[in-house]
């Protein structure tokens, strides 16, 4: 999009299309919208943002985003603080939660290893997740992380490293998803499905 | 959505799901690649919206954004001002600009004349056309609308309140694409194509 007719609209645009999967046409969609808005609704906008970036925080316990030093999660005094499920990001907190089942609390890595990519053991949130197992008793760590090679040698990793420390080690189960056809399901999550077959209970 | 760790977060979101094709889902996206930033990134992208909603004007001849009063293309002395292309809004010029071959201006009308939802000529950028059309020698209207009722109910309009007092009226071609298939072109616009076929210039 070479042609724009003012400096002011050029510059948003192009603010918004350094956001992920947003491009230039869409970009500009989104700030002739807002340039349709009353003056204090845009300002609403922008200071939605300052305010974020000034004041959220990482939860010190999960590294969870949190309007407070300790999150929601965290802090709640009914969920399980024994269990921790172990997550990449935030994105997969809030589809856990979603499901409404869970009633541990999570860790947050930021990441998965990957050697391939230059990240290793210290670009995650590992040392926290150590102490936390230290200065806990700890009955489970739940392993929720994808089912690839870096989330693989994530969880390897880290049962390597906590496994004397914690009562017991799971990973979430792989398989056929529910409503799930076979005939599109591909040959990998198959094959591995009918490895970890479990007992069929008619009950 | 229901689960967002944290209101800051979740009043973010709430914003950028506001704007048109974005989702929660993908405003979630957004925002977290917004926390991700240093803290003058996002002083910029939130000034940057402030700064557009403060300082745009609509260019008060043609009604083009525009930095100042007059907009980059009726103030260019190299464009010709007595050729008017009638447009409905700002991205159907960026359109026309991109193919870098119109030399004249524009008038945008900020809408369609649709008597369904209540818009009249009195709600468009019409009394602004007609005293530029009184006020300066008009060689050529061009009509550049949408293929629709509504475009054919302004083009009609228009052309009643404009055809005594300008040069000439036209409108854009209508046709296949350039590239397109026959066989995937839609009835109409092939019936349409057919009619007004054109004759043939072999050289």
């Amino acid at each position: 999009m070479d042609y724009i007719p003012s400096k002011l609209l050029s510059n948003a645009v192009d603010q918004f299309s350094r956001l992920p999967g947003i491009g230039k046409k869409t970009a500009l969609r989104l700030v002739l919208d807002i340039i349709k808005r009353d003056e204090n609704s845009v300002e609403n906008f922008a200071s939605s943002l300052t305010n974020l970036k000034k004041n959220i925080h990482n939860c010190k316990i999960c590294g969870n985003l949190s309007d407070e030093e300790v999150c929601t999660i965290c802090g709640n005094p009914q969920r399980k603080q024994s269990i921790i499920c172990i997550v990449e990001n935030i994105r997969d907190v809030i589809a856990i939660e979603q499901t409404g089942t869970y009633k541990g609390t999570y860790h947050i890595l930021g990441g998965l290893i990957s050697p391939v990519d230059g990240i290793g053991p210290s670009d995650l949130n590992i040392e926290e997740l150590k102490s936390r197992i230290e200065e806990n008793e700890v009955e489970e760590l739940i392993f929720a992380l994808s089912a690839n090679m870096e989330g693989d040698t994530t969880c390897f990793y880290l049962s390597r490293l906590f496994s004397k420390k914690v009562g017991k080690i799971s990973q979430i189960a792989r398989g056929v998803a529910f409503g799930g056809d076979l005939e599109y399901t591909d040959e990998v999550t198959l094959a591995r499905s009918l490895e970890t077959r479990t007992t069929y209970n008619a009950e």
